[in-house]
């Protein structure tokens, strides 16, 4: 809260609407906002941070963030229209800044009647460097991820379909209390050259890789990691496949520790007082991709990366045209793939954390080919 | 996919981008994208649409739309960014109908960079008239609902906690082949006071109200049910508290039957040529609130009611500012709810769709008090 006070007088406004739920979370701790519809907005102000909702949310969130008197509850009614609410704040709040990724033109338009509204860059990218206490939360989870992990690979016999092993897949991660972070993806044969195959009724047949991406949500925060796994002997084509993706997903990682370590070398050498060697995402994705491409298989279609945290999906982005820099603190994926239309695929998907000298892996399953 | 292009002239727009996840859903029936972040377009004009999307998507969506020759694929990759699609189109393309609920503000100003953007209002309210096997495909979920709240019942014993049912329930439906349409609300005691009660660990004891918030997703289309309990014997101003609810909602039905009937008759009268009874959704919502705040209990914290089918919550509204008129094909809940903090709260919400000459309950759970 306090670093978004520091950024009202540097961006000339009055207020910071926080809107985006992953960012309400983050500011109040409160999770109990949709994400399929606008239900409350957080307006922070130099003295004073207001939460608008309505009556299905007031009883909730006084429990939790009301106990602080720099905190008012500003609740929609039938009479107390939201738009009656802008109309008092403006009187004291003329400038506001948005997150221009979440407000809708609609939205904007309506704010428009009662504030200058103006994009905040700071409400995009407030959640990208991670707190020890988030680490530990997103660990916990690729803890859980990698006990299911495991459990599944028992599950996996003849016949059964890519919806039964996601279903076994979602209990397990529920029964210890957790949820899963996202719909799992379990893509048997040729269904896994589709790197978001929508989960189905297809069967398990022998001779066939099976692509497993899933995650776990563990006190708000995110996993995400991807195995690619092998019914019976694994051919030779498979094999290939299996050995340059994974070597694809070394040579990123062992840049990522290079670059870490040189860091920490200089930084010993000159006492700290040397620039840091900055690690450009877009250096990342390209070891991974051109490693991919040199073998001769097509490039991989998505990022080789992302961030992750409250969202599945957050920065920093490792892609070919990100701007991002990778800093200490930063969370997110390595997760090269090779997929073949009418053949299959293969991903193979870990979380890291950089931190201050080194690369730390989150997720710990085997990466070795495993053919069951 | 029609009615878009018949508007397109009428609006003065050389073509529609379709952007929310529901509506891609409708016209396409590829339901793979994400909610949670912007991962396609659909780009209608009149003689081609363009399904904008990238590598992830590619495979899946010519399987299955990409059959007609009306379609083109415009893949998002590295080298062919979005901005170098939107210009290309743009040498035909100039003036597009947003859906100014869905576009953000960021992305509007992208858009402008290569189109004039404009409102199409009619993408709000496409859905929002259901056609026969929209309905056949809600009531299918509805009756898994009916089933699932059935079995739940068995589970309520001394000590379990909401999170525990919330599980069960979700496994019943998973095992029928389908999905919750939303995170079950399940809330013990006091906590159904909150109409939005985050699940918890709360363990379930004797005297205690038991609010179970749930739905079922079949083939791409929601129900939504609540239904209010009680654990061991209900105390009188628990009955009291129910029976206000139960006769709200008895009120709004016996309305929207009345409307209907005096409607068909007016129509059987003059052969159809009478001017319908406009059914106003807020003279709806009247009713039941009126009937609660009568009876000397708060207001509903919340509208009456909301369409339902693609998404959990659409249109219509049934609120007391809502101007939404109720129209034959409409599929909404009824679902009015007393809420007194540190008591508790009585919850009764089923789904019905509104035939040309009757009211059809698309719910059929017992709404009797029960008493396990």
């Amino acid at each position: 809260m306090d670093k978004i006070k520091n950024k009202l007088a540097e961006n000339k406004i009055d207020a910071a609407l926080v809107s985006s739920v992953p960012n309400i979370i983050y500011l109040t701790g409160y999770s109990g906002f949709s994400y399929f519809e606008r239900e409350a907005f957080l307006l922070i102000s130099k003295n004073k941070s207001y939460l608008i909702t309505d009556g299905r949310y007031s009883e909730a969130v006084s429990n939790i963030i009301l106990s602080s008197p720099k905190y008012e509850l500003l609740e929609i009614t039938s009479q107390n229209t939201i738009d009656k609410i802008f109309k008092k704040l403006s009187a004291r709040i003329k400038k506001v800044g948005i997150e221009e990724n979440d407000i809708t033109v609609a939205e904007n338009r309506r704010l428009k009647k009662y504030f200058k509204t103006k994009p905040l860059k700071d409400l995009q990218t407030l959640r990208v460097i991670k707190d020890q206490s988030e680490i530990s939360k997103i660990e916990k989870a690729c803890k859980i991820g990698d006990k299911a992990f495991d459990f599944i690979l028992k599950k996996l016999k003849a016949g059964v379909t890519e919806k039964q092993i996601a279903f076994e897949l979602e209990m397990f991660i529920k029964k210890t209390g957790s949820d899963p972070s996202f719909p799992s993806i379990v893509a048997f044969g040729k269904n896994s050259s589709m790197p978001h195959h929508i989960t189905s009724n297809s069967k398990l047949i022998t001779h066939n890789p099976i692509l497993l991406d899933f995650g776990v949500r563990f006190d708000n925060y995110c996993s995400d990691m991807t195995r690619t796994v092998f019914f019976g002997k694994a051919d030779d084509k498979f094999k290939k496949i299996y050995q340059t993706v994974l070597n694809a997903q070394e040579k990123a990682i062992n840049l990522l520790n290079n670059k870490c370590h040189s860091e920490r070398s200089e930084e010993s050498r000159s006492f700290g007082l040397l620039p840091q060697d900055d690690i450009k995402a877009s250096d990342v994705d390209k070891v991974a991709r051109s490693h991919i491409i040199d073998h001769g298989f097509p490039t991989i279609p998505h990022s080789l990366g992302h961030g992750i945290g409250i969202k599945v999906h957050e920065g920093p982005r490792l892609s070919p045209k990100s701007k991002d820099i990778l800093k200490p603190g930063m969370v997110f994926s390595i997760e090269p793939g090779i997929y073949l239309p009418g053949y299959g695929g293969v991903r193979i998907e870990d979380l890291v954390v950089l931190e201050k000298s080194k690369l730390k892996l989150l997720t710990h399953s085997p990466k070795q080919i495993i053919e069951i």
